[in-house]
């Protein structure tokens, strides 16, 4: 019996143990639960030491644990390091789930449950998967490596620290995540570029406390009109981003990339479906996907200042807040782009109020070489896993720990998503095709396969 | 003993009565205290027969009731309207009271007590004066009718049907309010002018839902962005308001009136203890009075969307609101104000998102003629008052009820206020000086003294 026989013979017995998991509810954004997240690590180490792994730790931080799991017994093939996160979103609002978010449910061919597709299922894919050919062929074509973060949901903040604090023990050739989606079962995707992030604050001040619009309308410059009028200059009427030194470090888009985005439409009708708007919009030159893929954006998501209540109240506002991010591509560096910002809302502040820039949030940017071995052997793994050859595709979003291994090992980062569009991840009725986790699990056993005939050099390449 | 001796005789009995009324808590704004709020309609309609009135109705309208009383016996004299309102702001944030806002406490030759000076304590100092006079002569020199409401604090939505309703009841020569300040004891203001007011609400509509900033950041127009854009459109840099038409029915300022405020400077060092500022700024070629008093505004009050909790969250809202008003000056219409501005919204907002303007108050402009000799009287009734000859200022709040009166009746209204700058109206520690209690009393008594020294047609004029 090879592994993939394996592991069809014991489906029912995995996506028990997955359910299993699923009931631990291990949200790392609320404290009360922080018993049960630290148990969610200890559910995952025994699971891996169940499996066969040689090396299971738990490791404390200074917030929610990090599971590591090693088996290090193919000398001289390449080691895979695998991450991924046990955390979970919160519920709310509870009563839109049709089903108790943490008693995981099967319908229609899909499990539901808080974590099924982001991420214990997907994570769990490859724990199996590797369970299937321990057990198969009593060892592994490759060394492995799990790196399983509790904190992927609260900004990862203990992440980084550990990974440069741990450079040795988690050493690898290639690294593989599997923490997105597909476009369909017969369409795989490979994410190989994620937009960075540079998330900020913009503070205007005006007088001490708020005034009276009678008393006072006409002789202070309001901070929320201030806001706004800061707000509106940083885009150019076109669209575009009005920062002086914003693009520099962006790259033109590539006229193979852009034929390759070509082949994979998004159609206004998906996108109005999607969206319920009734036109498109962008920079002009850029399809929709090209938009996401390999544009960075500015955007402001939220703005508060003055009265908000019902009904009328005439209110000279103190002060006004915004919350702006920007996507970055490419060599943006977060950092810069902070500093570019702050620098273009200084001089766009009226003499009349103050205004200040705080960095919240960043993470960088990050691209993998389509043409490495290790690329090649993602999509030979996803044509036995799911039967068709990938696509490839920029990613709008921003997985920041990407570019921090990319970085630490100069390694390729495999993105092999399992998930579908509508898994309603971070919202309710999450879910995970349960096709998908079995697929899932042959992907990754073809995929440590394909790792295993390589060279470390020949996989890290 | 004449009037102002048979005042000056019961002011420790007057002030007495006044913190009775003050400890009765006629919050208007929230209905549990609604009953309270009619008890003290009922306490001060008994108040008024007591003194004498002859006729005292509380009539019920669709929320709290108006109180209305009358003495008719002068003959031939000219009518004085006295309005002014019962209801109080409410009283949070409580823990800044540095004593209990409904139980009246003296202190420095103050009395502190939610509602002392807005609008109590001003409207009583009117009934003790009619009192006082009633006492001392037995009758009036003018007619006299009293109109006091209790939905000032919220709009007074059930006044202007109750003076359509009633014109043949409220007909009067002259109407008289004291529900303002004044700049010192020693310098008294007459009000010549308010400004008007049209409150409206703008919303911005995109995507169906919040989306992933992720996902869609680059292919979509964001609400909050082209809200920030409209409002940022609605001035021009100079200042000025940017919608076609709004200065049309403004009149240019009269050289004499501008002479006038200057006697009256509003001092940079005023102007900056009083808001936090360092720096001035302001419509140029215009005064801070005149900027205050004769130039209209438009303001945003309020700004909300997206997301606005603590820390990162990267949201593309799906809709975005502004509160946004003007203060109207001259002949500006406040509906007409409305329309243009919604037509200017229409015109900026951006095809890739809908938007919305709502109408949420308005109150007409209002000024009264200083050549008046009504004015002329309450200008002598001040100097007996309060020893000095009033200042004229136009002010820059709104009075909707004063538009409303002048258009119902074409009489002049005076608005000779009481108070201090530093009354904390609407805020904690409220106070009114009792001194300019007892100050204007003698004042109202030498207005109706004044008043009945002319023909009705005289008072009109």
């Amino acid at each position: 019996m090879n592994a993939y026989e394996y592991a069809s013979t014991h489906h029912d017995a995995y996506l028990d143990e997955l359910k299993s998991l699923l009931r631990l509810q291990s949200i790392s954004a609320l404290s009360e639960h922080n018993a049960e997240t630290a148990k969610t690590a200890d559910w995952l180490a025994d699971n891996l030491r169940q499996i066969g792994m040689t090396r299971v730790e738990v490791y404390k931080t200074g917030g929610h644990p990090i599971v590591f799991a090693e088996w290090s017994g193919a000398t001289g093939a390449p080691t895979v390091l695998i991450y991924g996160h046990y955390d979970v979103q919160p519920v709310d609002p509870l009563e839109l789930w049709d089903t108790s978010p943490f008693e995981p449910t099967i319908k229609d061919g899909n499990l539901f449950a808080r974590g099924a597709a982001d991420d214990k299922g997907q994570v769990f894919a490859h724990i199996k998967a590797i369970e299937s050919i321990l057990k198969a062929d009593g060892k592994l074509p490759v060394n492995v490596k799990f790196l399983i973060e509790g904190e992927e949901e609260i900004a990862s903040e203990h992440l980084d620290p550990f990974i440069e604090a741990n450079t040795d023990l988690l050493r690898a050739d290639v690294c593989v995540i599997s923490d997105s989606h597909i476009l369909a079962t017969d369409r795989p995707v490979i994410v190989y570029a994620l937009r960075g992030l540079t998330y900020m604050e913009i503070e205007v001040h005006g007088a001490k406390g708020d005034l009276h619009s009678g008393a006072y309308g006409g002789t202070v410059y309001n901070p929320l009109q201030a806001l706004c009028e800061i707000v509106a200059a940083l885009h150019k009427p076109d669209g575009t981003i009005n920062v002086p030194g914003f693009y520099d470090r962006v790259r033109p888009i590539d006229q193979k990339e852009r034929e390759a985005l070509k082949q994979i439409p998004w159609t206004d009708e998906e996108f109005f479906a999607e969206t319920g708007l009734h036109s498109s919009w962008g920079e002009q030159g850029y399809s929709r996907r090209e938009q996401i893929g390999v544009r960075p954006t500015l955007e402001v998501n939220g703005i508060v200042g003055g009265f908000i209540g019902e009904g009328p109240k005439t209110v000279l506002p103190a002060k006004a807040l915004a919350k702006i991010s920007c996507r970055l591509v490419a060599a943006q560096d977060p950092l810069e782009i902070y500093e570019l910002v702050k620098k273009r809302v200084a001089a766009l502040t009226p003499a009349a109020v103050t205004s200040e820039v705080r960095l919240l949030n960043t993470g960088y940017p990050a691209s993998v070489d389509l043409n490495s071995r290790a690329i090649e052997a993602a999509s030979a793994a996803y044509e036995r896993g799911f039967g068709a050859r990938p696509v490839y595709l920029p990613e709008g979003g921003s997985i920041p720990v990407v570019a921090t291994l990319q970085n630490t090992f100069k390694i390729p980062v495999l993105l092999i998503g399992l998930g579908l569009p509508d898994d309603n991840l971070h919202a309710p009725n999450e879910k995970f095709k349960i096709d998908h986790f079995y697929r899932g699990i042959d992907t990754a056993i073809a995929l440590f396969e394909q790792i295993g005939q390589m060279t470390p050099e020949a996989a890290r390449s």
